[in-house]
């Protein structure tokens, strides 16, 4: 497409993906649709769009930015290079960026002005390598991972593995059966989306996973910032894994409804500091009230106690 | 107090406050005590610290910062000039205040630096007032209420009135004293907050009230961010006036638990689209469990709709 078009290169071609993908954004309170566009370092391009749930308090809200990284996340071992958004990243996402490692570097291009977006030639010419910003412009001094954790602690778009084990009382319920709908598959996939969880500040993992009603499996870790509240909860996570891939039964991809989603299992660490339960049921009621929802409770390997 | 220790002004008091004000902070989960102190254009200073609710995620926390801009906000027209923070203020937090009128032009002083703080005097000769920077600098081009508002609608700290009437049949529950407990005096006090509410962006205020068990009553309005997720709910901007203002019996004042507070009732507007309803007894639930929990809806006045 880049050669097509006679660009120069494909971070040419980010602005354009950015404009078509706004269209993509579920943003049912705001009506401000915003996409992000991000290029990896391997030269694949990941895109983001802002999605908001009606019924329940803002915080529940999904950023562009937030999507981008939540959906890079999905890949091992991606580094992010680029990002071009439509607007200009609010404080939320400045900061949610930081657990990225190297984020001081990640740039960042903004096409806030609508006359650029009206004009595809006005952003063809405006656009080049050297219109990009670094992050760092966007919130010096920091707050981020470097105040709070070591150096070798893994971050987001790292591998990790959180060395959980399913309580043995939950383990035999997935033995046998318990879930009603063809589910059992959500309980492992729930599992394997907190062991990859993201919280090095509470130690408290999270997973989700979503079944849709063709059967198809969704999976979101739960990934904290170093600043607590832009935090991604595995709900959010799980239905960004949802839009970002699911292939309904009229084709319908990224504009697949949420309602679609029957069933979803929640793995976190019992009694822990930080607990997703009962907001991740509200969100499920809110955005997928068909969903069957159950949650299954792990520990952490070698441990006898719950907090590690 | 400055006179005695010989300070040019009332500037210089600001560290001393910060350092300690971080002793009432909360912070079960993070261990992370943060002061914010303001200096308001009127000469008054205003407290700030950071407050965290185990068994729940992360969103609702408050941070230093927020706490002080709901400080004060209790009060009426009253500017902030000035800010000293014990550590840099995160995104969130940028954010945030980004809702005050003239925002960018906030003078902000972090004392980070572990040395300083060990050594009073080392705080005295850093400190001028130009060691203060303004808040555009850490958080330039921002995403603010000029993106979304027209110039003469009220921001933060901004006398506003949203022309609330409670629904009439809850106004005969009001009359009719449905409260079990001493708390009539609570329908009256949400129903202010909700009526004071910043929620210019979604058009959903909302307002809590909660009750001690020494028959004091605590205000707290929801006051939305243009970004959306760093808006403070109603029940942790009320939090914030029982912690800044509870007398307990025992003389403890900012120490007072949150196991005293016996009633709550949250009015809000029914069928929003954006609801604090669950999320509030939620919070409630894990932070006060002897509190018992009421919701009251209204309507825009002269509107027969409920989203105005
Ligand atoms: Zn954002
Ligand atoms: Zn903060």
């Amino acid at each position: 497409m880049a050669k097509k078009l006679g660009l120069k290169s494909v971070i040419k071609l980010l602005p354009i993906i950015v404009k078509s993908s706004q269209k993509l954004a579920r943003p049912p309170i705001s009506g401000f649709s915003v996409a992000a566009v991000g290029l990896a370092s391997d030269g694949r391009i990941f895109v983001g769009v802002n999605v908001e749930f009606p019924g329940l308090p803002l915080h529940h809200s999904i950023h562009a930015e937030q999507f981008l990284i939540t959906n890079l996340s999905l890949y091992p071992q991606t580094h992010l290079k680029n990002i071009v958004v439509s607007a200009y990243p609010c404080g939320h996402c400045r900061q949610f960026l930081q657990e990225i490692r190297g984020a001081p570097d990640i740039q960042i291009l903004v096409l806030n002005s609508s006359n650029n977006f009206d004009d595809e030639n006005g952003i063809f010419n405006q656009i080049n390598e050297d219109g990009f910003i670094p992050l760092s412009h966007f919130l010096p001094h920091r707050f981020g991972p470097d105040d709070l954790l070591d150096k070798d602690v893994p971050l987001i778009l790292e591998t990790r593995d959180n060395n959980l084990v399913l309580k043995d009382a939950e383990n035999g319920e997935l033995c046998n059966g318990y879930l009603a709908f063809d589910g059992k598959k959500l309980i492992p996939a729930a599992f394997e989306a907190a062991n990859k969880s993201h919280a090095p500040y509470s130690g408290c993992p999270s997973g989700v996973a979503l079944i849709d009603e063709f059967g198809n499996i969704f999976k979101g870790s739960y990934m904290e910032s170093a600043a607590y509240n832009p935090s991604m909860g595995p709900a959010q996570a799980a239905f960004i894994a949802y839009m970002a891939m699911a292939k309904g039964g009229d084709g319908g991809v990224v504009g697949a409804s949420f309602d679609r989603i029957v069933g979803a299992v929640l793995v976190e660490v019992e009694g822990a500091l930080v607990r997703q339960e009962e907001t991740v049921r509200l969100l499920l009621m809110k955005a997928s009230p068909k969903c069957e929802f159950h949650v299954y409770h792990c520990m952490k390997s070698g441990s006898s106690t719950m907090m590690g």
